[in-house]
């Protein structure tokens, strides 16, 4: 019976191998990547100095950077085949699937053929992910084939310049540096954990990545962020959100973006992002949506002791950026990215296949019945 | 430490969940589906009713089979926007990359959009997945758009019918069928575990399906029947091939086909593949792959006393019904859906996110350095 339980517990608290990319609830305000701080990495790096760490293991010097800068920027471009499928897909496709299907389909035209390649293919990968999202979206949803290949100094900028047509504030481009940031590295969540199984068959990088992304949308993963937008978007002020949220609590409707599973007094992401809505709320003139995000979070603390996680402050920062609320997990992906990528490579530097056993609950070894008998 | 020891070894036996699918390893000969033997299932079962047990956990009856077997015929045809894609994917792709794309693809078009549309859409992906492969295979090679909506009887007919051209013999038709029985499910392998751990963020079955597609792409799980093939065709003799082996094993090279990570002492496939390539090479009038394949078997065991798994005598009956090397893989893919989408049910059924724990192994905490500074 002591296995039942644990089986059901989808393997928490079981190691399932080792990393040295990430700390979750261990040190510092609560998550680090490669021993540093996320709060020191959102206050003084870029997104592609994170990247860097992430897959190198230390930060960038000056003129590192500026060299890995200037190769991302040169790959932004989509080839011909991955344009005509993204026509194919239609405007009312779910964005992460169309984002699978992008990474899926580049590993038939840029297949990786060895793993000596492994950095090039992650490098273009996130080059090229907010290309594939914004060429499928614009051309679905405004019927315009745009050229991906800016000069934007940063994959920040490139996405938003992309996704509306025009360079974007410095406060928008580094809010969103900000959150790509934040949401890159997480240990062994669902998503990781897809990208290690794979990978630890030897697979390519494309297939890790692809598998990776479909976990992702999962609502038990990513998409809090857009549930939270879906709710609060909903209040026109503080206190018909506090009505709304304690009727919510009452009928016991579960609300998005609060508490987690590993954080258990606040998210260290939260009070970051948090600050980002509020600088981007006052920029706008906001006097609805940040008072209402802060009731949600007031009335969940008074209530339920529950705090925003990293997903519940994204919605309103995300939405004074005036990014469509259906892209808001897509950006997960071009952020999580790195993270996934630099799993892979490290469940490829020390593998063993990951197959785990099973308690079997089913029938007892039975005769076969010819089909006149059943 | 100890934690450590564990985290190497990929999970092996730990249980991540419970299953009434499938026990390897425990009862009968040693493989069971829903409690019945392999052996009475390649006997006396077509692969419809066998995906049919799967799905709905008993064999079906006369009229159970027969209205399942027409509507899988009637789920043959492609969409126009999946057709333009495989158009766009070139002749010398990786085949499981199209797999891959192609359930991704169709995710876009036939979007799951509750959950009880799943045996709807897994009902559609067994019935399609042979379409995508040979759609794209004929178009990118022969240069020809088949029609894949066939009125064959059986998802075997169907496959070889689109693939040659033409209606296969019954014999090579009831031993396709065969092989699609016996590929169909293995219990926690890495492509099921990453279709459960990609369920159970509730993500969509098309997600799931293809991340273990892009799991069992990796050599260490699918690929040893083609690996297989690519050796024993370089052989003109079992003499050459003994001494070709015996050769390869003095140099420690890895020799595929042989040995499982479960079975100890034999794959309880195995002879029922093996006798079904003898009765293809007796009908061609082999005199020198067959030959050649028992002589390195006889080789493998008395060297080392390694038995062959299901996918060595794969090879050679593949290869007698001409089936290109490169698309063994993806018929394990056709079979194999069947395990994957039932374990998908079987885990949105009692869920919880698949969510392990690493080891950290990486730096201590450290601070900010400055870019200047470094």
């Amino acid at each position: 019976m002591s296995e039942k339980v644990l089986s059901g517990a989808g393997l928490r608290g079981q190691s399932a191998g080792s990393t040295a990319l990430c700390t979750v609830g261990k040190s510092g305000t609560g998550l680090t990547y490669r021993g540093y701080d996320i709060h020191e990495l959102a206050t003084h790096a870029t997104f592609e100095e994170v990247a860097y760490l992430l897959f190198h293991g230390e930060l960038p010097n000056a003129n590192q950077l500026e060299d890995y800068k200037a190769r991302l920027r040169g790959m932004r471009g989509l080839p011909n085949g991955l344009k005509k499928v993204l026509e194919e897909v239609p405007a009312d496709a779910h964005p992460m699937d169309v984002m699978r299907t992008g990474c899926s389909m580049l590993g038939n035209l840029e297949t990786e053929q060895s793993f000596e390649q492994q950095q090039d293919i992650a490098d273009r990968l996130l080059s090229v992910f907010p290309s594939i999202l914004l060429y499928w979206y614009r051309f679905s949803h405004d019927g315009v084939r745009i050229d991906t290949e800016t000069d934007d100094d940063s994959i920040a900028g490139h996405f938003l310049h992309l996704m509306l047509d025009k360079k974007p504030s410095d406060n928008h481009r580094r809010c969103m540096d900000v959150s790509l940031i934040l949401y890159a590295e997480h240990e062994f969540n669902a998503s990781t954990f897809t990208a290690r199984v794979c990978a630890s068959t030897l697979s390519d990088m494309h297939s890790c990545i692809t598998g990776a992304i479909g976990s992702l949308r999962g609502p038990l993963h990513g998409g809090a962020n857009e549930a939270a937008m879906e709710m609060i978007e909903k209040y026109s002020s503080p206190e018909q959100a506090k009505e709304e949220v304690l009727g919510m609590l009452a009928r016991k409707d579960k609300i998005m973006g609060f508490g987690h599973a590993i954080y258990s007094t606040s998210d260290p992401r939260n009070n970051i992002i948090k600050g980002w809505s509020k600088i981007l709320a006052d920029e706008v003139g906001d006097t609805v949506l940040y008072p209402v995000s802060e009731m949600v979070e007031k009335v969940m603390w008074d209530e339920k002791k529950l705090f925003p996680n990293a997903d519940f402050f994204h919605a309103s920062a995300y939405h004074f950026m005036d990014i469509p609320t259906k892209l808001f997990t897509p950006i997960f992906v071009c952020s999580r990215l790195t993270g996934w990528a630099s799993h892979v490579m490290e469940q490829r530097a020390n593998n063993r296949i990951i197959r785990p056993s099973a308690d079997y609950v089913g029938p007892e070894p039975r005769s076969w019945v010819a089909i006149d008998a059943r």
